[in-house]
């Protein structure tokens, strides 16, 4: 069996150069040879839509799992920023809903979309919406991903910041196949970004019933094995191999695990993009395995990341209506 | 860097031995010691509903992508079978609404449920699933995957049986990092369901104006540079760099290219539960890599692998109301 594990490994660490004009600029030559693009999963393309009219605004693409939890991020944001879109007004439109993929919002320079669960299924949105952004020509676009997590150490409730994410074997890079080979690419998160959202949150920690920390992000492949879990269908650990693995990634640094930060944090910065990945954890993984506190409770706790990340908006508005260029300048580095 | 690549590599291969009365069988002891599992990502739990109840006579488990697919397979399946659920009726209830994760109708033995895109999604569904048809007392229960994919070499709107799923690299296994050593499990798929399926098919082969194939199935982590596309947000090869790898999986004698294939085959396989996949192939890969025909067109051809699976039902039904236990003398083998 041994030559399952001769394959060439590639690390690529490319990433594109400071975009001088705010817009993101890819390195995909292939690109400019198609006639169209048909963003298959979006259901919207290059031929059937002026991506430019419908998405040129956009400066804030953010991400989750569930359709639920964005279509609700997007009346959050409306209803904030005083835009269409909040109670009372037109319902919002899904301008994905031909895909039957994915959900999508879209709230003034705000996207909010839905993206499954998993690496893949985000991998697939993250190629279309980067194509997309760059088609649209959007100008110093940042990405968020609002998600749910198990949490190490914190309290349920925590909202943890990723400032690195890795994979169950902690290791700092996103891994694919690419033509026959091993490819890694490096997941550092954009520390400016992780300074300027901390620094939304500092205004009001004196008030707050909840800590938001900063730390390492496990990206697991799989709900229950790959998290150490004993409550999935298979397990062939101990309750005992299950904790002591657990304390060694508490002690690598890791705060929180789920199960799609590698992707985010990888394509993110092969496109140039700033992004962060704010989660709540729903659990404290040292306690037990078992999601059961009561759904209202648990919508709830989904809130806090939201609430991070609308502040965090309103900031930028604020200095970009100030006549400040809240991006280029200094998040390309 | 080398450190990264001195990680344990397990082999497993353990495969439950025949179940006698035709349920399933779970060597996992530590199920044993919970108070009540709750199956998180679909709003259900053993506390909370009467799982065998709800859910004992489910013989057929068919899961695929899109909520719109499988909700239309189950009500082809009411229609066909004459339960209520078909048009006219009552609609049919998404069992696992609350869950906001995947969408679940059930229509007399036969469940329908979306798996969302990608091998996390699918795995977390399959965990999940697995232990609902436990928990139910479910007997002589077989598993489908109804699909989409890319052919390789094989005309737009082939139905594609996989044989053996494999992963990019073309190895014939389920890779998982549990508690830190990789896991490799085995992906071969059952020959008795595939002969079954086969014979479905042959039954009218004379007037089908398309073609049924049984080959490898190459399940990618992307949608992407894994699937040796050049019209992804990034690409780092050539046309002839991706035509001269295309060449070589075909060679390999891989027919599809699709995103689920390994887990699904992986743990039907480690569950001791007769699992097929069943795709139609959407495009030709070796012509090009957008999917660009018109959504009415390919969901057209999306009923083709359901129309198959159909086809097994209505079979399998006839033979167990005519007395042939139709599963577990021939399938746990």
């Amino acid at each position: 069996m041994k030559s399952y594990d001769e394959v060439p490994v590639v690390y690529d660490d490319y990433k594109p150069p400071k975009s001088a004009d705010g817009r993101v600029h890819l390195s995909n030559p292939h690109l400019a040879d198609l006639e169209s693009d048909t963003l298959y999963h979006l259901a919207l393309g290059t031929s059937t839509h002026n991506l430019e009219d419908m998405f040129g605004d956009v400066k804030f693409v953010c991400m989750g799992g569930t359709v639920k939890r964005m279509h609700e991020f997007a009346k959050m944001v409306a209803r904030e920023l005083g835009l269409d879109g909040g109670e009372g007004d037109a319902p919002l439109v899904d301008l994905t809903a031909a895909s039957n993929r994915y959900s999508m919002y879209k709230v003034g320079p705000v996207l909010s979309i839905s993206h499954g669960m998993g690496v893949s299924s985000l991998s697939i949105l993250m190629h279309e919406i980067i194509k997309l952004v760059y088609y649209a020509k959007c100008t110093n676009v940042v990405f968020f991903r609002i998600g749910t997590s198990g949490g190490i150490g914190v309290p349920q409730g925590t909202v943890v910041i990723t400032q690195q994410a890795v994979d169950e074997l902690l290791r700092p890079f996103y891994e694919l196949h690419i033509l026959g080979k091993i490819v890694r690419r490096p997941t550092d998160m954009n520390e400016e970004l992780i300074e300027e959202l901390k620094a939304c949150e500092n205004s009001d920690r004196a008030t707050s019933e909840y800590q938001t920390v900063v730390g390492k992000t496990m990206c697991a492949m799989d709900f229950y094995e790959a998290q150490n879990r004993l409550d999935g269908a298979f397990c062939s650990f101990t309750l005992q191999e299950k904790m002591s693995r657990l304390k060694e990634i508490s002690e690598a640094g890791v705060v929180n695990i789920e199960m799609e930060a590698i992707t985010f944090a990888s394509m993110c910065r092969s496109a140039g993009i700033p992004g962060a990945i704010v989660c709540v954890t729903l659990i404290n993984r040292l306690e037990g395995d078992q999601v059961n506190t009561s759904k209202a409770y648990l919508e709830k706790l989904q809130q806090r990341p939201q609430e991070l990340v609308l502040k965090f908006i309103k900031k930028r508005l604020q200095m970009m209506s100030n006549g400040v260029n809240g991006s280029t300048s200094e998040e390309h580095h």
